[in-house]
């Protein structure tokens, strides 16, 4: 099962994090910028710097996070850099996790599904498009806009990250508000993930059908971690979002529960003091080792 | 403004309709179907579908909403003929509704929006790769998910439909949960959209920032109509999922208030006993306007 792939992972390098491929053209070294004059040119770029990131950290790093909006914004273009880096990094043997947050109902929940999980059919042969391990859903519309993709997860062993309780500041502005019944939005959206998972809960006790819970919110996590024993955590907000390793240390039991996100903190690197005179490969490389240790000092403890 | 626009020709074609453009490879005849061996003809075929509609309805239909699931499955090259299908709507003069029911936070909320609303600076040049006049996105993160779109509909003219009470089954699971307040959760995203609408009214008292809520629900529909007097509604669920005109009227205020979309109801037109003998650009014609008799006959009442 995909989860367990996924903490094997995890356990091989010992490093509960993930590098966010949030790639813009900003991020880009200026050798790089110059080349690009048309959208064809920012996709081809983009990619550039993606394959020589994951070059030089897929043996260190379990996953990547694909932030699909990066790509998006340059058009088609941009959504080849998107397929061309999900395949490239697949290739390298890392898990790879779509951050796409779609969201809708019935069969066009199942064509999103279809996009990044289970495939189209055309002309007798089973494509899909952008094939990744994990994907991000938003689950406001209950039931009927979440069960398409958990039939593929089990149907092609792959998993989600539902958000139940996000990084943001104003998260807490639907997210937090108590219902009738006591619960908070996000602990009955946490309660249905756990729903949702029960049928793809694997040897660790962790089901394929995840949470994104973020860094951020320290309180929220605890009490998310207590009702959902078996659901997995991705954690963005370490770093730039002021997520610190010893709040989201809540998030694990044993040392296992969730995997942490970076992204700008690890594609721009190079551009901080610290990693100075190292290119943006190396420097993202040393930024993961980093925060490996920072991580793991605080989740081991 | 852009919601005046969007007013003004439901007007001129006197036609509170939408057409949702969520064409499949299932949907097309089978000449067309035969054409397709890859994902390149699939997008060329659906662009080719789709332009033949928008021809055949461009004069009595103000508006088309384009569903990005169905192009995304088709891969990079589906959404090649995304941005195609969009292009030649706004070409034909049709207001387009990109149905994206994207969502995230700040800086990724903003690609979102630079991808569909404002731009890319590419080598100095903007380019917005997927230009619409309208998306739909999703409020659950709040108002930092959501003001990095609304800046963006007000210094580009753009709009937003907002999910508040979508059209699916199960949308009351969490939607129709009552805080301790009283208010339930879609009536709390409702009170949020009419907030960050308040900025955007247009000459007919309406918002640029309108609000998604479904034929199928009248009850919330009747409530949410009273509690948002400046939110204009995106009204999916007639037809195939079983909205009847009788139903939505309620949405509506002297004839003004909503634009109900059919998707299915249209493109597949031609497959129905009612329309046999006509292609299916002209039986999405004839069927546009059964479809403008049956809304105008509940709404003018």
């Amino acid at each position: 099962m995909i989860i367990d792939k996924l903490i094997d992972a995890i356990k091989r390098t010992d490093n509960p994090s993930v590098v966010g491929l949030d790639t813009c053209l900003d991020y880009l070294p200026q050798d790089m910028l110059a080349k690009v004059k048309s959208l064809d040119d920012a996709a081809e770029q983009i990619f550039e710097f993606n394959k020589n990131i994951i070059d030089n950290i897929f043996d260190i790093v379990p996953a990547v996070k694909v932030q699909v909006a990066y790509y998006e914004m340059y058009g088609y273009q941009g959504m080849k850099a998107f397929k061309q880096t999900v395949d490239y990094a697949k290739s390298k043997g890392m898990i790879v996790i779509a951050d796409v947050k779609r969201n809708d109902i019935g069969s066009t929940a199942g064509c999103y599904s279809k996009a990044y999980l289970s495939g189209v059919e055309v002309a007798g042969k089973k494509i899909t498009a952008f094939d990744s391990d994990y994907i991000t859903v938003n689950g406001y519309l209950g039931s009927d806009g979440i069960l398409p993709f958990v039939k593929d997860c089990k149907e092609n062993d792959k998993g989600l990250f539902i958000l139940v309780k996000t990084s943001n500041p104003t998260s807490g502005e639907l997210q937090d508000k108590k219902f009738e019944n006591g619960n908070t939005l996000y602990e009955e959206m946490g309660d249905l993930v756990e729903k949702w998972g029960s049928e793809l809960i694997g040897k660790y006790g962790y089901s394929s059908i995840g949470a994104v819970v973020g860094a951020t919110h320290r309180e929220q996590a605890e009490i998310i971690r207590k009702r959902n024993p078996h659901t997995f955590f991705l954690i963005p907000g370490y770093g730039a979002q002021g997520g610190k390793a010893e709040d989201l240390a809540v998030c694990f039991v044993n040392g296992i529960g969730g995997i942490v996100n970076s992204s700008r903190g690890i594609l721009c690197a190079y551009k901080k003091d610290k990693y100075q005179g190292m290119d943006y490969a190396k420097a993202a490389r040393q930024a993961s080792i980093d925060m490996r240790e920072d991580l793991n000092s605080a989740i081991k403890k």
